[in-house]
């Protein structure tokens, strides 16, 4: 049973979980070595000393945790220890270099994170319903991988097991890469005219949209997981190459563009899991408050469950094209009814 | 006065501005070198066969304007000209080969477009609100351009006037080179295990959205706009061989991304101008019927203005986090309200 966690670094991650463990009644601890974050960290969630944690956590940039393993190690000799930190190989290659403690030592990598860090962004609920990576190595006692799997269950997260090999391809694949992609595409932009700038589409603004990511937290996983991330910009550096050639050769361009069509369609539906294909519904609103209340009044009524929702302003105009993401049984139902009822639907596109 | 047009082509473009026209009194004639495209945009236009139309438009690919041009200047001797395609030097060089063409042909590229193409997409209202660039040669005759603009406006569309090598080179940058890189991203893609892809998130999914598009689309405008594209591709190729060397050095990690941070924040804001810095709030809603139009009712009560709404549904849990974006002093506003009468309403990001 978990009811003593010692947690090491009070930044976003550290303090959400001191947050989500402290409204399961758990006694928690937050130590940080920089005395005005610890202090706020106790504030928000007025956490206790606590002796003999079955759990203490490592919410630190792993480039730090050799500051503090050792003291650790000494201070709580029976404890499970896990880290937090977003790439996972490095952390088992360290802990291998004390021996034992491996078996009750798991690196984990909690899916959810913010733009912004820092102890006052923390929110109990950052875990809920986001998946959590643990990546036991085979001499992890059962013992402490049920300690971490029940505090993980406690903040609402999914655990899944992978290799941290496995791990760290996978994240460099769906995370690391779009992250570089999106900031190089974005760099491309200095300079530009601004009445150039003015053309820009959703496609850019998309496409770029997590290049606004912070540069301090970025280098720290690309650079901590640069063997992985290496081979994909290689691939991806290939590729651009082979664009490049074949620029005066339409077939060979068609093909790349269907290679990435094919690519995409491999990443699932929202609702992990469950790859599901949205029904688009446009609808043209005044551009004005009110407008969407009553719209999603109509959908309530109608018991129709809107999954997303995009607002296109149109420039010196007084209206805006909403476009709902709907199951297509919803779509068609919301459509038939707002039409009816005098909304300037559109027909619905799958 | 604008009261003919013949429009050469029904696919999308051609189809939905006949829409427009005809919506406006304009007799329109759809002429298509396929009997049955033409069929159906006449049935959904109704259009009629005209004699001396003030505008021909020619709303095909370009590579398919040699077919028709000769025809069309024999049979239309004094009808203004205009095109609609992606790209514009192409244009402007091949209607110099024809003597004293370019007086009455304007080159236009109208800034709208969906991702499913043909007549049975048309919309008409497809152009409203969005840019339609004109590119005229310096010997374009008055009363050609008055007739485009009209044309343009009849359709609610702005038009914006640039060189023709201007435009070719700004939508290399803001439409083109993020549709490649958004492709060759989601191309890596090909091959993960589906237990990785089920860690995505929206980073991923919104840098490779627009790798779903028709590669026979994109072979003709990559192709077309090929030189300056290229110019793009390359910078691109240097700045992730710059990454790739970085990837042992922290600090150079750090002022590529830092550099995507500045490039990105050339992108203005949606409301097309005036560049806006949103404020998000995030509000943690029960995943069902009427939560939604509840927020917006307490929106527009409060005359707050939402930009924009993400919609994050968590698997396997019964809430979901919506994220409103506002301005500063909205959000502000809204937060206080809604937390006063219960929301579970979190702090508001900048």
């Amino acid at each position: 049973m978990l009811a003593k966690v010692r947690i090491i670094g009070s930044g976003l991650i550290g303090t959400s979980i001191g947050l989500g463990l402290v409204q399961q009644g758990i006694a928690v601890e937050m130590v940080d070595s920089d005395p005005s974050a610890q202090a706020l960290a106790k504030d928000l969630i007025g956490g206790v000393a606590v002796i003999d944690p079955e759990i203490v956590i490592f919410a630190l940039p792993t480039s730090r945790l050799s500051q503090v393993i050792q003291d650790e190690i000494a201070l709580n000799p029976q404890s499970t220890f896990m880290d937090v930190g977003s790439v996972k190989n490095e952390v088992v290659l360290y802990i291998q270099t004390f021996p034992g403690l491996s078996a009750r030592f798991l690196p984990t990598h909690p899916m959810a994170g913010r733009e912004i860090g820092g102890a006052s962004s923390a929110r109990a609920d950052l875990f809920q319903g986001r998946s959590w990576i643990l990546t036991p190595e085979a001499d992890c006692v059962p013992e402490s991988k049920k300690l971490v799997l029940e505090l993980i269950e406690c903040l609402g997260a999914t655990p899944i097991e992978l290799s941290a090999l496995d791990h760290d391809a996978a994240v460099a694949k769906i995370s690391h890469l779009p992250q570089i992609a999106a900031s190089l595409v974005a760099k491309q932009l200095t300079g530009t005219p601004l009445e150039w700038m003015e053309l820009a589409g959703q496609g850019l603004r998309d496409t770029t949209r997590i290049a606004g990511s912070d540069e301090q937290l970025w280098k720290e996983i690309i650079y901590s997981n640069r063997s992985e991330i290496s081979v994909l910009l290689t691939s991806l550096q290939n590729d651009l190459a082979q664009m490049i050639q074949a620029l005066d050769d339409p077939a060979e361009i068609a093909s790349l563009i269907a290679a990435g069509r094919a690519g995409k369609a491999m990443i699932p539906g929202k609702h992990g899991g469950i790859a599901r294909e949205y029904a688009y519904l446009p609808i043209v609103i005044d551009d004005k408050p009110g407008q969407l209340g009553a719209i999603f009044n109509e959908c309530a009524a109608m018991q129709v469950n809107v999954e997303d929702l995009n607002i296109e302003h149109s420039p010196g105009q007084l209206s805006a094209l909403i476009t709902l993401s709907l199951s297509s049984q919803d779509a068609e139902k919301l459509s038939a009814h707002l039409t009816s009822i005098g909304w300037n639907v559109h027909p619905v596109r799958k």
